[in-house]
């Protein structure tokens, strides 16, 4: 057996996160002790929340320590095991960070069955991502058939299944993304009705927005803020909800960035609600009922944009927080045997 | 009979209302036509959210046209009837707006008992403001016992019934008011917890409000803005909900102004809900069961900030916006046949 390859936290950003503020480095196996399993990380998930966990400043959940692997959520599958509901060879959806082998007693591992959806799906549109656009759009936005939904970053692990679950429910989905094949993919694969390139808009967003959500936006799902939210707020209809999911232009910044004038909230009773999809993960019924199957049926379509090994997560992590990524960011960190 | 004394909209104003927008003039009274009654006002409400009628730009409800006379709610007794649920003599609770007398056909307009609570209740604490702070405090805020709750504007019509409320249902109420005199009555009549005046606390805002909410603030019910929702915003704590009522620092500026940062409110999972009562006063059985019981009891506490005569109805709204009146604030417009 190998190493373990971890990439740790070396220092905290200031601004944009730079290849120094990680550090690779190897280590021995551990060894699990009783009560505890060893697995192969094959698929770690990145994600713009990271960003938070890197920071000094006091966020949702315990920040990553100077020296310790960056946090995550990765597929694996057990090698070694001294826990009594794992076995060697089981594949597990789990929360190992980025490293090639992890130790866990367990606590956050869920098993996966190889043959009903590909692993990397636990990360993307069966896993967290997915969850968090299930949640967002449906307990917190309420879609009503004939309804407009406008959801920012729509070509995202998130986005994407936002504007596909929008339109199963009879919604006007419009996506917001940087890029033309971004905007192409949106509409012409995932069955959005229209999608603004946010770039090429530049000082006409507000207009193109506008163009492609002409009765008012009645859900806005927040993924983004900045410019895109500017554009968006003043356009939201009576009675609006805005999940609030992410605000990836702000994660960088160091100092605080103001947000929309609250009398556009007042004026249209608008509904603005900040939300963590692990507040919800015990309350997901709906999405286990309704989202692996529109999956299974093609209903509901992905994409991954896949990095190969973990030395790469750095520069891919870097990427993802500019938009670089087209379709769910993921590192293959070892070989999936399930995978043709 | 003597003519209708009217106070008109002169012209709009840019900024704060002065003397020069409004328009006092006479103009003979009107006549009921079949199925309209005329009332005389006896009293007339003031309320921030008038200054929103005034300006062109688009707001929640149609505003007020050049040489119209400013609309608000009122109480009167009818002195001529040729409308069938209607009689001479009645007292109701309407809409007639800034004038002495008034036609309608009484789609706006209930009857008042008044043996049950003194009329001019029906524009303060069982009326519109009293409706505003249950929907906004119990609806919206959710309150759940031992939780804290801030209340802006606590001394006016709004606040005082929602800290009211939210010790009646287990909270800590802090209030934030302009001056001593009006803090004092939040703690001492009113039985708040704290109250933090603002004018006072300068550049120490957050802090007093920190000491007075040491727990951090659960539901944050906002009737002004500015540097009181700077100070508020960043102590919300976990799963906050901040109903969106008021923003009265706001209402004379000319230009948008800059909420907070969405930053606070996604890593706090809050949710902020404007929200305008005109939209459930269908929805009141709630009300109608707890606050007259409450008020006849003493447990509900109110204060009335009376002017005399239509004519000084302009200063007393100029001043209501700079936080001059103590109280609701009323306009007496001829004589309370029930008061004594």
């Amino acid at each position: 057996m190998a190493n373990n390859r971890r990439v740790l936290l070396k220092s905290r950003p200031q601004g944009e996160p730079t290849p120094a503020n990680f550090e690779i480095a190897d280590a021995p196996l551990p060894e699990p002790q009783d009560g505890e399993y060893l697995s192969r990380t094959i698929w770690l998930s990145l994600d713009p929340y990271m960003r938070g966990r890197m920071a000094e400043t006091k966020g949702y959940a315990a920040n990553v320590n100077l020296g310790d692997p960056m946090v995550g959520g990765t597929v694996g599958q057990i090698v070694k095991s001294r826990h009594r509901s794992f076995r060697e060879g089981d594949f597990v959806v789990e929360y190992s960070g980025w490293q090639s082998y992890a130790v866990s007693n367990g606590a956050m591992t869920m098993k996966l069955d190889p043959d009903s959806a590909p692993l990397s799906t636990a990360l993307s549109v069966l896993g967290m991502p997915g969850m968090t656009a299930w949640w967002g759009l449906m307990q917190i936005g309420k879609p009503k058939a004939g309804e407009t939904v406008v959801v920012s970053a729509a070509s995202g692990a998130v986005g994407s299944v936002v504007g596909q679950l929008a339109r199963l429910h009879g919604c006007r989905a419009v996506g917001i993304a940087g890029g033309k094949d971004k905007c192409d993919y949106v509409v012409n694969e995932l069955g959005f009705d229209a999608c603004v390139d946010y770039r090429a808009a530049g000082a006409n967003l507000f207009r193109e927005i506008r163009a492609a959500a002409p009765k008012g936006i009645d859900i806005y799902f927040e993924n983004v803020g900045g410019a895109v939210q500017a554009a968006v707020v003043p356009q939201l209809n009576d009675f609006a909800r805005v999940p609030l999911c992410g605000l990836i232009a702000h994660y960088n910044e160091m100092q605080t960035s103001p947000g929309p004038d609250w009398r556009l909230l007042l004026i249209k009773r608008a509904t603005v609600t900040g939300f963590i999809v692990s507040d919800h993960f015990g309350q997901m019924d709906g999405f286990w009922k309704e989202v692996p199957a529109a999956v299974k049926s093609g209903k509901i379509k992905y994409r991954e944009d896949i990095v190969q090994g973990i030395d790469n997560a750095p520069d891919a992590f870097i990427g993802l927080l500019k938009g670089r990524n087209f379709g769910k960011l993921l590192v293959q960190v070892s070989e999936d045997p399930t995978r043709r």
